[in-house]
């Protein structure tokens, strides 16, 4: 075996075992306290009182089994519905994908189209695997979290509880890029008996992009569907407390609790891992179909052919050191360490990726590379004799993958920097909720307006210097590149929802406050951290999108002068690219809010008819969690359709009645305006959650006014918060420190509230927006230039 | 004379003419009414009561005069401190124009420079004028209006209040157009006589494109400042009641009610009339200055080069004639009528310029059209001789004008629908307050990204129509077409905040509840016109700034190959330029934000240090109106700054450092998203607006929840609605009706809030972000060019 090759499967492989590792790991906390369990109903542990009326810890125990097996079931009744419907998505967009590409040249090669169609398989189910895994890690890690959090001293339950949590995020991690990178190597493998890669590389590349396309269909799945079902049951959650019952989100009276707590996992687990691994099936693919018609590559051998794999191979090791610096070297201790754990992994794996790069960079690549006659470099820059020849080829993709790993870490630290509140933006979105509900949205929306400055002008940097280097085989490499860390993104990604649920759990298994600060605080840093891997999602969608933009160009044919951009037709989609990204989030997130007042009308249904279920009175019938589950399941497949058909129809309508000029327009306008869009409201949505998480930690003081009697207000009650001497601006003044329940915190969960739908739903879901767009373009390339070559239906009849 | 001048000058002075006659109209409406003033204090009319404890209706009048002078004060303090500031910035600004635009081929030429920017400061000064008239008037009408609605009986009342409003409108309408029309085409007389027109007409209208630039110029203070003056005394003026005392927004304690009511007039009149006179300008000025590189345009002679002005000179005429529609012929006569007549006053002017414009066109155009050599259509269509030549060219114009006039009625409509509550997508936002605040947040934005599918949709065919029809002469002919009924557009709009002020001032002055019940149905319309006001302006925005951005590619003469979307640096750029619109918007709505805080703060000032003011006991000190205009207007001027120079600066630094392609992707990215976020930022401010008036109206029910008792819950109170029958979905329930105070309302003033920065400020202010870059770019032009052969100072490093 070549020394490529056993890179490859030696790094995959060790991810896989990792993951085996972590999970055992996580495996090893029980959930049974023997401590608890043999003492007696009354038996109190020292310091450790149950919250409400005195429970014991053995019910506290006791509840949370139940509690974890209630989500486990719903989790699992969510993943059944949405992979029946996954299955019959991927069985007939498959037979369609294989008609339709067996139709080469106006006669039909039934090879091509069956390969094709099986790595589309192949990449779907894979991705289909990652998710099932991935969710149940989560679910299983989650009660475990909170028991950790239950020991004693504190910095114990700190210890246990982040690396139980960042942990089972690595079983995630790790199983997916092990998993990703092993079954494409062995399908590359597999169809290497097919087409030989030094003659038919191309073809070869062709039939395997197909895994890249399977990738994404899951993601829509994953991050649409998922993202409705997951807000529908948060908002519907919030709401039905608060509007039908005056309860809190957590309360275990409310039936749509186990249904918020399935959906973080749907959402963040699920629908993030499938969209990361869309883009790394998609960014690999599209390197290797590039690589492929570069005949120095091909010269050189297997070994430099799939260059694009070893970024990924090179990503599982390093990622895989690095994490035990966050649980064994460095671990967390107190509350403050919990950021600054998550952000040095963030640092230090993109600077060891780094180290590790060029040497894999100098190793793997022929110093000159001509990259192929068809490729888009010869036609757009007209001056193709020296262009389209990389002279030093080794530096050119090492700076090309730095660039979209340094990229994707200042994205990552920026998103940090505008969604935590240990900075000052999400502290004055904090402190404008002092005049109400109104500036805190407004004052959010701008924040999140103004977090698009930096991660674009990174991108447009990244796009730039990748692709003046080398052309779209280094857009690819970038994107490469910001998915190199993939691992400790997915491992800090799949951490968050773990958190979100571990509180969840604390609260609703009534177990001591201070469990429930700790594993608060865990969650808050998991806001940002999700927030980052938003960041990294969005970045790397962008980037992968270009390149396949870039390669559908190129694979036309008939856009040889470049896609003049001022051309009527070309600028005309380009104003309508620009508008889905808004008509798509316009349908996710009324879904959401039709979904969630389904959900609110449940649970009044169910209070209104299980005896004694809202007054709690003992021996009241258990809430039915499996209905409103089955609600938000429901909600989210119906709602997703018409969304789905919007993206997968805009580009194959637009290509077949206006052309392919039309359809770049379409790319180019959905690609620049939806990264936009995308980022601003994640970073909206992370900023108003923390800024709430800020308030109800009781971090926020704000002036007292000198009140005026204000007739017939009753809003303008009596102080509500501890008063302290502080400084507003210049000013000494007496202040009022706010916490949960005051006017500012009330506030602040409207913001929340909002923030849900735009950062868990519209925003990430744009992602797949951007690049399932641009691989169905691809894939449907032939047929719109089999229509008036290339013009479209309508076009072709105006120019005449 | 020949039949062309003679036409662009009897129109001009027939708008002026009208526009005197409109305002003789209105000053025949008296403030002192005899039959009050003649009675004693305790007398009271019949059926007419001052709302608040008897107050007679002498000292009503009295109060309202008073508000009257208060609100003319203010008007002047803000226009004297902005012009003052717009003065300086022409002087300065004008000096650069000189020098740079004499600065031709590396020697100089003064008298091209001394033309284009006496043309500038011209352009600049038409545009403060009808500024000013504009604020005057409406000033003038807005207390006239009030009393009107006094009338007796309703019917004579609501045709008085209507007309007086509606006319008010139609002085700023027929007097910007008159003049903008006379004022240019003098110019275009005066410059004849330094460039010959038939042997020096490119020359001519470049040095007449100035004007565009002055018009442009002035309304980024107008837009920009004003938006951010007019919502910083909005928002202020409510929260600043409602947090620190608890009262109404248009109380006449409240010391920021004046600025308030200043505000409307500042950011509606001075601010959307600046915005469309730029458009107008600079659509001229385009169109003037490509067909003056049509040979055959200049052989047919001076008539058939200044067609673009016929557009203009019907539209005023055609406007005049359908505004007796809604005065005299079928009038105003109860609430129902308002909408119907605005209306139809906006599909009858689109329906009489078709029919007007056909006999235009072929009259003027000859048959066959050579639309120049250096034109964009030869350089990116490749295959010149058929496509720069058109052939039917009357009917082809007529078509570019006829898609732009009904273009803009489209879209004028489709905002109607989105942002009136006869419509259900306003009284969906509406019941979403049912759940609180955040749903209405979450519908409301929902509503304004889809509100955003058909408008541009509608653009992207006229630019695909007009463009393929008559290349960019005919987006630029679009454009004018869409401002056609510029006359009627800014009546319609300008009624808006003369309505809002008349409801403010009837409050203020305690008049009868039934006048403020008139005063609210007319105000409500205003928000629908000034809705579909901010959809002309945006749409005309978009296709000026196309029209603008095609000028300079085809001036820069190095993009003959047309403009590769994706070259690198092209796209990068593109992506920097789609992220500007939102930095922009961040910036505006963080200021907005600020203002309004400072705002809150002297208003808890003056309540604390003014003895008696707030408990309102007899013979208190009056508030310091003055001061709070001073806040808001020092805080518009200061804030403007940022977003001015980031409009002014981003082109010129991009052209400079990385050349023309950078600056067309910048350009393009800016247009296609911009174009998305002022639509959705209007409409949805819009629709909260009505949202919030629909509730105050009593039209909303929501059903009555059996309530269970949350115990500890104190939002939970009694209803305070009136109880009806009436059924929810297909269920009949019990259903109660919501008013002002309710909960619902409380969450739709939320709505109303938040959405004020987004209509009034961020949203209109990116059109100035479109046009102002896109003509900046082509006056900078010659000096892109001159480094680096229009590479840029880093790009052409890179490249070699």
């Amino acid at each position: 075996m070549a020394v490529g090759s056993l890179l490859i499967v030696v790094c995959g492989v060790i991810g896989l075992l990792f993951a085996y590792f972590l999970y055992t790991k996580v495996a090893a906390i029980s959930l049974v306290k023997d401590s608890y369990e043999s003492a007696g109903e009354g038996f109190v542990l020292e310091g450790l009182v149950g919250a409400e009326s005195g429970t014991s810890m053995k019910e506290c125990f006791q509840k949370l089994r139940q509690i974890y097996r209630n989500i486990e079931e719903g989790a699992k009744a969510f993943l059944y519905a949405e992979y029946r419907m996954c299955l019959l998505f991927v069985v007939t967009f498959g037979l369609f994908v294989l008609v339709l590409v067996s139709h080469v040249d106006g006669g039909w090669d039934f090879q091509v189209g069956t390969l094709t169609a099986s790595s589309f398989v192949v990449g779907a189910i894979t991705s289909m695997v990652s998710g099932y895994l991935g969710m149940m890690i989560a679910v299983f890690a989650n009660a475990r979290t909170t028991v950790c959090a239950t020991e004693t001293p504190a910095n114990v339950a700190w210890t246990g509880s982040f690396n139980c949590a960042f942990r089972a995020g690595g079983v995630m991690g790790y199983a997916l890029t092990g998993l990703g990178l092993l079954i494409l190597y062995m399908m590359m493998g597999i169809y290497s008996s097919f087409y030989n890669y030094s003659t038919d590389a191309l073809k070869l590349f062709e039939c395997i992009a197909g895994f890249g396309l399977g990738g994404s269909s899951i993601a829509l799945f994953g991050r649409v569907g998922g993202g409705i079902y997951t807000k529908a049951a948060d908002v519907g959650a919030d709401l039905a407390g608060k509007v039908v019952a005056g309860i809190p989100e957590d309360d275990p009276r409310n039936p749509a609790t186990i249904a918020d707590n399935v959906g973080d996992n749907v959402g963040d687990v699920a629908g993030m891992g499938s969209d990361l691994f869309g883009s790394f099936g998609e960014a690999t693919c599209a390197a290797l179909v590039i690589a492929a018609q570069s005949g120095d590559l091909v010269a050189q051998g297997w070994d430099a052919l799939i260059f694009p794999l070893y970024v990924s191979s090179v990503g599982i090791i390093v990622c895989m050191v690095c994490s035990f610096v966050a649980t064994d070297i460095s671990p967390v201790k107190c509350e403050a360490d919990v950021e600054k754990v998550l952000k040095i992994q963030l640092g230090l794996t993109t600077f060891l990726m780094t180290l590790a790069m060029y040497p894999v960079c100098s190793y793997f690549l022929p110093h000159q590379i001509h990259l192929g006659e068809s490729l888009y470099t010869t036609a757009c820059y007209g001056d193709s004799s020296s262009s389209k020849c990389i002279d030093n080829a080794p530096s050119a993709a090492f700076f090309c993958v730095c660039s979209g790993l340094w990229g994707g870490c200042i994205i990552g630290f920026v998103t940090e920097y505008f969604t935590s509140h240990s900075y000052t933006p999400v502290r004055e979105v904090a402190k404008s909720t002092e005049t109400g509900a109104a500036t805190n949205i407004i004052y959010g929306l701008a924040l999140g307006y103004k977090s698009t400055i930096v991660p674009v002008s990174v991108l447009a940097v990244i796009v730039y210097t990748s692709f003046s280097l080398m052309d779209m085989y280094g857009v690819s490499l970038a994107a490469l590149g910001m998915l190199g860390t993939l691992a400790t993104c997915l491992s800090i990604d799949v951490y968050g929802p773990i958190c979100d649920n571990a509180g969840g759990i604390a609260e609703m298994s009534e177990l001591p406050e201070e469990v429930r600060e700790k594993t608060d605080a865990l969650d808050a840093a998991g806001n940002t951290t999700a927030a980052i891997g938003k960041g990294f999602a969005i970045g790397s969608a962008a980037l992968v999108a270009l390149a396949l933009t870039s390669a559908f160009v190129s694979r036309t044919g008939v856009l040889d002068k470049g896609v003049d951009m001022l051309r009527p037709i070309t600028f005309a989609f380009l104003l309508i690219g620009s508008m889905l990204p808004y008509w798509f989030s316009a349908m996710t997130m009324k879904s959401v809010g039709l979904a969630a007042m389904e959900m609110v009308k449940e649970v009044k249904r169910q209070f209104d008819t299980i005896e004694g279920l809202l007054l709690g009175t003992p021996g009241h019938g258990p809430p039915d969690h499996a209905k409103c589950i089955k609600i938000s399941t429901d909600a989210s497949l119906k709602e997703m359709v018409a969304p789905g058909l919007l993206v997968i129809l805009s580009p194959v309508l637009t290509g077949t009645f206006f052309g392919v000029e039309a359809v770049v327009g379409l790319l180019g306008g959905g690609l620049v305006s939806g990264v936009q869009l995308a980022i601003s409201a994640s970073n909206t949505g992370g900023a108003w959650d923390n800024a709430k998480k800020y308030v109800e930690k009781g971090e926020l003081y704000i002036p007292v006014p000198k009140r005026h009697p204000a007739p017939g207000d009753p809003e303008m009650g009596p102080f509500t918060g501890e008063l302290v001497r502080g400084r507003d601006g210049s000013q000494e003044m007496v202040m009022e420190k706010q916490k949960k329940g005051s006017e500012c915190h009330k506030a602040a969960v409207v913001g929340d509230t909002v923030g849900d739908p735009l950062k868990d739903t519209s925003g990430p879901a744009l992602n797949i927006l951007m690049k399932l767009m641009a691989i169905i373009s691809l894939v449907f390339c032939d047929f719109f230039m089999s229509i008036n070559n290339g013009k479209g239906y309508f076009n072709v009849a105006r120019e005449t």
